[in-house]
């Protein structure tokens, strides 16, 4: 696929086709984040595939009850709105997915949080290039449960970082509204 | 450009033909980078860009000495090693590259590291698909004094996230060696 394509396909999918993603797929998709630059090279991050939508589920029902309960306690800038979202039992933090990647990694990497942004990058444009659609889903991130987070080989010497949600878009939505970009000053050659 | 392609391309560039960035290739560049996707597409990135090698240099020289004294203050992981080099005079972190785009955003901005680290990995495979090359200088990121922070419109509210470096590559170089995806755990759909 072209990169203006990719760019124009990139969009958060909120809503997919019931088609399952393979797990030959995902491994690609894997492969290619692989390439992603890191700090000195360290290759910090770790991903745990959740192709289940009865787990998916488990996990969305863990994390909006974590997050309200930060909420409850202050402890979180989520707003109000958000909370009302998140009481609704229905709702499902991760829109039905079919599949969902947490990218996670060691805490005491300082570079943790970027590192893992630029393998995600890698995995939205991966997944585009293949007819998918993903969606970072940052209330998703919340688990806490030590039985869920060893089911997933995520121990509590690991932070998650990135939980992105993949399957076949059942469309792909113009942009969301952008703002030219911001750039403060240009400093050029002196001629 | 092919996806394949580009992923094939973007290689972390340390060696630059002395040709110039024009200014028209950046803001296509920049203009590309705005559709990256953001928390809540809050779109807090801003870009400062130095299209000049005496600005840069300055810059260099500027980084170098500030996270020098962090080192001497045991205020760094910084390795001795990487102290050596940059007590080498002529060590420019910006491997002289034509021109140096900083992303910076406001500090109150929770996900400022995510938000910006997306944006500049749409910056690198935008400047790939035009032939350029970029590289990552997290060693280019301290810069305290306040004429040059000014003098690039970032203020003491805003942080440096992103240092980038942009230019023509000498060559592409192989990708250095990668690990394969370190995969916790697969959780898949019971049938």
């Amino acid at each position: 696929m072209q990169f203006a394509q990719l760019l124009k396909d990139r969009r958060s999918i909120r809503d997919y086709e019931p088609k399952e993603v393979t797990m030959d797929i995902i491994n690609e998709i894997l492969q290619e984040a692989t390439l992603a630059p890191s700090a000195s090279n360290n290759q910090p991050c770790r991903f745990a595939v959740i192709n289940c939508r009865e787990t998916i589920k488990k996990l969305s029902d863990e994390s909006k009850a974590n997050l309200l309960r930060d909420f409850e306690q202050k402890k979180t800038n989520l707003t109000p709105e958000y909370a009302d979202i998140l009481r609704n039992e229905k709702f499902n933090v991760f829109y039905n997915a079919p599949c969902l990647i947490y990218v996670a990694g060691p805490k005491v990497v300082h570079s943790l949080d970027i590192d893992c942004a630029l393998a995600a990058s890698y995995i939205m444009f991966a997944a585009v290039a293949r007819g998918l659609g993903t969606c970072w889903i940052g209330l998703g991130a919340h688990i806490r449960d030590s039985k869920l987070r060893a089911s997933m080989g995520i121990d509590e010497n690991m932070r998650i970082v990135v939980p992105i949600i993949i399957g076949y878009p059942k469309e792909i939505p113009a942009p969301s509204a952008r703002n030219a970009p911001k750039v403060l000053r240009v400093i050029s050659q002196a001629r």
